[in-house]
């Protein structure tokens, strides 16, 4: 078997757990106030070149629902891309913490927010218009949910549109470093300096274990939020081993190695079935997922007869994700095997980037 | 340094982080449904000798705080001890995943609720005075926040009086192996057999990392309470190394030895300070705490320039908890301590156990 | 001036003012225990031909949120029309009773729910995908917020397929009244033996004063319902004022002539616009209100010179809703404004109603 | 019968029914953008000497609720009177709208919050203990659920104790003006004077039908309890029909004359009983209530078999609330009755207000 179904089915980083299992000396005062955290809070304000706070969480959905309810009172709109994690994918939790928040999906292409459609959803709100819920923030997916990236420019515009009225702005970076590795630019440009207040920072996908974290910018969301996640179930009292997790997976760039290894699998793969006919990636293959439109179900049924591993995300629609283990036989196999099950299909949709 | 500040300040014990490592092979589904989760269903159900569902979480406070959501409506009553860690310590995190539930202090001794108090308490709200919210349920610390046990009988009165009202009865087992190596029976006999409906099963305090659990015997409480695990951001994607911790922790009888270790070396401080002038413990030592009345801050002062730290909940009580890794050598160095910093003090209010 | 704003921007009906001075004597319970409360429940069941629980509330925001919120769970998702008042004017009331509950909204036309649609959304959510939330209830506004009527079978056949998969289904029936009148069926027929369970009753937009109502059909519903208004602050002391509005509201057919009257004024406007050219009606007028697309902004400018009242819902489309007082000389009056400022448009878009 | 049983059992003033009887004329916008409700924020500003922004509500629960809510983050602490009305009798409403906020009661006499109670309770909380949450606000019922006053001077020294923690001051008016005529001072003195941010203005209990009010003399927290009001169900959409009630409550002195009534009513009474043996008023008679207790459950019966109706608090408390229309001859029968029935008896406990 050949797993695609997503980067959480894979291993954790072996340096990861080497971190927790040396973290186990000694004894630690609970809840965060142990050395590790506090180390903690200084490598990740050198890594964005700026003082954050860090707050180490379970999960991806707790880091995104706790973040945007810190950034938006109960009776807020976030806006979001209609393909948006927070959207499909986290049974409205963001919802749940944010006391009734409301997220708004935005249009815009290949999982992204359009800043142009953005600005004129925000412009038909009419501030005083109580019955509608009042603009809060604004969620942004880097990378998307459909694998493609934000470019700094569009965050960047997304963000002036953001502050202009006033609302906060979220990046949920579940595939942070996949985005960062792709687009070559510092963890400081690609946050705070494009205007990012507030992070989920994931590290799951990319090599994890057991923890993502949140990295709040705008100082102003820090204290509430600390009293946030202790209600609601976020903060370990043995924190020193989710600690240790986070300042192992940014030692000496072990997560941009490893995020790089994610997404030149999928661009391999990427290149070794372009042109070949029947098959159509419905996005850019920017980081380490391809949405490939199959020539239908009988090629789904193949490629798991073959033994591989991935979601139909439709009848012809299927997801393949790449981990940071998985290798260049892994993705020669599937190419060789795509190629094989396209033989006699016309070139009608031949697969390419998506327009 | 001696550290008697908390069991959560302790190290992992080495078996728990080995299966961590172990189960870090492989790919696997995520978000539960991968073998080491469906093993946990099957080794949980071994040990409580019924069918369970158990469901890990990354705390105690999510345990208690989602536990207790799923067995009161928003507007429920959760009758309480007036020490319950619930009400004292997790920032009402029952109210808020309970949508505003409210949480009701029972009277007691020694951190536990009192049967015929209860019964009192319960008779006294007429059915149909919607004014006033409606009985939900009732939760039993076990073992207590004043390091005491409720015999099996107590707890089986306090569930008749609860289920003769529709209640369920939620245990917070966050020290459940230090009651259980306490009282000497069988898991099944400490909860369901009791009357427990749902459990949270602590192993953090005992040699735990980053997972506690939680435990459902009321068939009907589980499928809400998954969905509203997944929405609270409980579920790890990457799950398999959360359940591999609780194998570990109930293999082979590992959290059993780690509490009977904590909870003999609070026993070996307990006898050796016995009459003692000046000393008085508030409460019987039945499990790894010590709540103790000291002659004064003076003492307090004294113990800590000795190397000894604990948490000071008065100017005059201090709490002295064990780990299980709290050696001799350390239990006799706190007696010797105590011994030294009382000599001279009258015997009015020697050590022993509270009535 | 004439008005044609909202239909709540109109007088009460002096029968139900009336009937809260007859009910200003002697002394009564409170919080719906007097008479008054206990012969509206004999009456409205005597109406719906069936034992119901009525509960009035201030708002129909309060009763359509309460009402949803009795229906799902908190991580249940509740269908409804794009166009649907809880989706896009109560400030997302529903998530915030409902406790973070999620609208999800089924494409129709003119405001309703296509029933092959809500078909086929529902089978696309797959039971024990956890991170989607789960089916709850779905949502009918009868008359909708386009001004059209679902016919009988159009409710029962999206009743059936919410039945089919265990949803409840809540009539938003704000302008109940008008959809009855318009279909001439009985109140059960357009109600419980369609296959609605609970039913926010409107009286405030037909005649009435301060208080809409919650009428509920299931009984499984009724109780938990009763305390959340109680905590919801939806519960009056002195109830009896409101009883005696609803009762009054009903007596004798007053609310059916209402309803008649502000519909027939609807009718009478579309008659004497048809064929005009430049307009265009976006959706049959089938109650009390007319969506009208004109040639533009100085149309509208025009109107409102003449003294016209309206909404204008996009640079073209205006929103003229009639009252029960709503005069003939007052719709003849608008429809010779529009005729005089639609001359010499071309009939390229003459009025009619939608496809 | 004669009725004691509460001040919401009666009717409303004929004039508050009248005014919504005038009010019914012409077309007004709907949700409060009406000139009733323009003007009721210009009558409040005046009555209490600064700009205001008034809200009417439904119900005095709402008021208390969603007054907390705006005064405090959902992981807030309010601190209240044991006997708080917020915390005996309103289904933890405001830890529902307060997303899980909790209540601590304070320990005082009558009803009353200590100041010097308070600001011990207000100094064990030490800020960044998270796991307790955090004091957010005060809640003072003036008049207090035993039908006591709080002096001037101690509702200023429990405001300073708050002010200096950052804590907001809520003051639960539902008998504001009976507190009002008691103290025989201004509005402003006894709000926003003495230290008030925000007031839940009572008018049911005092001659009122439908509404109560919000009044917001912190203008911080109004923009955003004016989204939650709507959310929550509590903007009518006809307030005309509000306003003008709160209007005529207070036009040329109704409200303290309406007050004034009862308190007489309920003073002649205690006056009547005064060295009665066998009665004993457990807290002064300084508004309308009496709360008294009798011989035994046997003199309760006689009063019932004589037609009074009064509600049981306990085996032998009784409470009798006057009333605006209480009459002196009912309240001489009162007096009358329990001169004959408390014959005989010791005057061990002779009625007298308690210390």
């Amino acid at each position: 078997m050949i797993d695609y179904r997503s980067d959480n089915t894979g291993r954790a980083a072996p340096e990861i757990l080497d971190a927790m299992v040396r973290a186990n000396t000694g004894t630690a005062l609970g809840y965060g106030a142990d050395e590790w955290t506090a180390r903690l809070q200084e490598r990740f304000s050198e890594l964005f070149e700026t003082q954050v706070r860090v707050f180490p969480v379970a999960t991806g959905t707790a880091a995104n629902a706790l973040a945007l309810a810190a950034s938006s009172p109960s009776w807020g709109l976030v806006y979001c891309s209609e393909a948006a994690h927070i959207n499909t994918s986290e049974a409205n939790a963001a919802g749940f913490f944010g006391g009734g928040l409301k997220l708004v999906p935005v249009a815009g292409n290949h999982g992204r927010i359009d800043p142009d459609a953005f600005a004129r959803t925000l412009a038909s709100v009419i501030p005083g218009q109580l019955h509608r819920g009042q603009p809060a923030a604004v969620n942004l997916t880097q990378a998307s949910d459909l694998g493609t990236v934000y470019p700094l420019d569009q965050i960047r515009a997304i963000a002036d549109v953001a502050k202009g009225r006033g609302l906060k702005i979220h990046m949920d970076g579940a595939r942070f470093a996949n985005a960062l590795a792709r687009l070559g630019c510092s963890p400081a440009e690609m946050s705070w300096r494009a205007g990012v207040d507030i992070l989920s920072f994931g590290a799951t996908k990319n090599g994890g274990a057991l923890c993502d974290a949140i990295v709040v910018f705008a100082p102003e969301l820090a204290d509430g939020l600390a009293v946030q996640l202790r209600r609601a179930g976020q903060v370990w009292s043995k924190m020193r081993f989710a600690s240790a997790q986070l300042m192992a997976y940014i030692e000496a760039g072990l997560w941009l190695r490893l995020a790089a290894a994610s997404n030149a699998a999928a661009a391999r793969i990427a290149a070794g079935i372009a042109g070949l006919p029947g098959l159509r990636l419905i996005a850019p293959v920017e980081v380490n997922e391809l949405f490939l439109e199959l020539p239908g179900a009988a090629t789904m049924d193949a490629l798991e007869r073959d033994g591989f591993q991935f979601y139909r995300r439709s009848a012809t629609l299927a997801r393949f994700v790449c981990r940071f283990d998985t290798s260049e036989v892994e993705a020669d196999a599937l190419i060789a095997a795509l190629r094989q099950h396209c033989a006699g299909q016309t070139d009608a949709g031949s697969a390419r980037a998506a327009e």
